[in-house]
């Protein structure tokens, strides 16, 4: 396990990465901490996500086994090519971004030899984002997708991987297009809906009358709006094509569904009988508590 | 308030009717209840929903002041016409359907004169049905649609309020056709929405390796797939003009959403952005707990 990890932006989710760390190792690691505002800093540091605050990038990396990248995905090649040159040899980097091959590739670019990049993304998250939120359970028992870099280390993937388990979570190693392709059926298509939902629901003139008949089912449905717009926009940007084909996949049944119900089609029961029983199966196999 | 109140039909929303009103009114109120299997009744009774159980739709009804149809809505028609001739003068019959304009025509042509119809909606429900999971909290602090029938007398409409305000809901007075095209874009156009997303993801042939990766956001927005089938038909059945009329706003929003992301375009923000905010002021104002 890494003795000294740098944990870059400090927000839900690397705020929740050092909460998990410190509670796991204890005295057996030594977490440093960047945020770009220092308040930030300070209050991931009162919490205890952190042990020590660095104010540059380059001193935040110094002597680092592990660098642990959580920042908005759109900054992580400038803060790459930023750290590049600080960066002990036979470290290793992760991230934490919700989309692998455009920051593969940053990585390729950025990072000197010798360093190994090893991408990271756990299937967790709240709508909510923030140091305030961050919580040293939020990766219990879930998912984390683990890319290995071109020529990554095999000490370099072990780290990782040994970070996933403190963190309590559970590792699947798999090639960034797979995962790309995967997490736009599964994240980012809902997150699409959810906001397309809520945009033809409150634009509509009936709105101010039909917003109090609103209740829990909405309120499922369009939870994924809720999420920070700019990480909204970061996942499309840089997985755009993935989801763009999800979402005329999901066009497709949509329109399926629309007929059905305009021709008032008694295989409608069938219809929802067949989405009821696959997600139900799902449920069963892999549903989250919460 | 009424003083005998049949329950006909006993799955989630007739028998947490049943308990919320007898937690509020005790001795006050005798609950006659009424199911298609004898079991369901039984088990009613056992958990306290109902106080007797009758083995007929006539001997239910008989002397009643108020009748709750906690049935099927596709079946309320073929009850309202054997009910009818066994109502009391004066007696008042409420529903607990999803769809209102199609009930309230069953009803005049169903119900003799002097009995009044008047129709309800409980925006409460959870996604699971049954007797088992019935809940004497389940209508706290929910919006209840009444509906009052053509030519209902003010005492039946009372005796309707009081028993929303009994089982802990806060009642809103409207009409049918608003009700139905309100309910379509909040709540059927969502269940429709998550169907179709379960579809699209579970029928690609990547899902077997996909499936592990889905996690809270791909719960929550699906959730509502896992409403009843049959009762997702009838909401189809019943309203399906207005639901296609929102499916085809959805589809033109997904539609700006695709081309934005298509195009990698930079308003992709500002998109999220303005339904972040939507979603936002809706959930303080309006937002559930749970």
């Amino acid at each position: 396990m890494a003795r000294r990890v740098a944990i870059i932006g400090l927000g839900l989710i690397g705020g929740s990465v050092g909460l998990a760390l410190k509670r796991a190792e204890s005295e057996a690691v030594e977490l440093v901490g960047y945020a770009r505002r220092p308040e930030t800093a300070d209050r991931a540091r009162q919490l205890g996500a952190i042990d020590r605050i660095e104010s540059t990038l380059a001193s935040a990396v110094d002597k680092a086994d592990l660098v642990v990248l959580a920042t908005p995905t759109m900054s992580i090649k400038e803060i790459l090519s930023q750290i590049g040159p600080h960066l002990p040899a036979a470290c290793a980097v992760t991230d934490v971004a919700s989309t692998k091959v455009q920051v593969m590739q940053w990585a390729e670019e950025s990072l000197p030899q010798g360093v190994s990049f090893v991408g990271g993304h756990p299937m967790a998250g709240k709508e909510l984002s923030g140091i305030e939120i961050a919580d040293a359970d939020l990766f219990k028992g879930c998912t984390y997708c683990i890319v290995p870099g071109r020529g990554a280390s095999e000490a370099a993937v072990q780290m990782v991987v040994d970070l996933v388990h403190k963190v309590g979570a559970r590792h699947v190693i798999l090639n960034a297009a797979e995962h790309d392709r995967f997490v736009a059926g599964i994240s980012h298509l809902p997150l699409i809906l959810a906001s397309a939902l809520v945009m033809a629901t409150t634009q509509s003139p009936q709105w101010p009358k039909m917003a109090d008949f609103a209740a829990t089912g909405y309120q499922s449905t369009t939870r994924l709006a809720s999420q920070h717009p700019r990480m909204n926009r970061d996942i499309c940007l840089t997985n755009g094509e993935n989801i763009v084909a999800w979402i005329d996949e999901l066009t497709k049944e949509l329109q399926r569904f629309r007929t059905l119900i305009a021709e008032g089609d008694l295989g409608l029961e069938q219809a929802f009988e067949r989405a009821w029983q696959a997600r139900n199966a799902w449920i069963e196999e892999h549903g989250k508590k919460s």
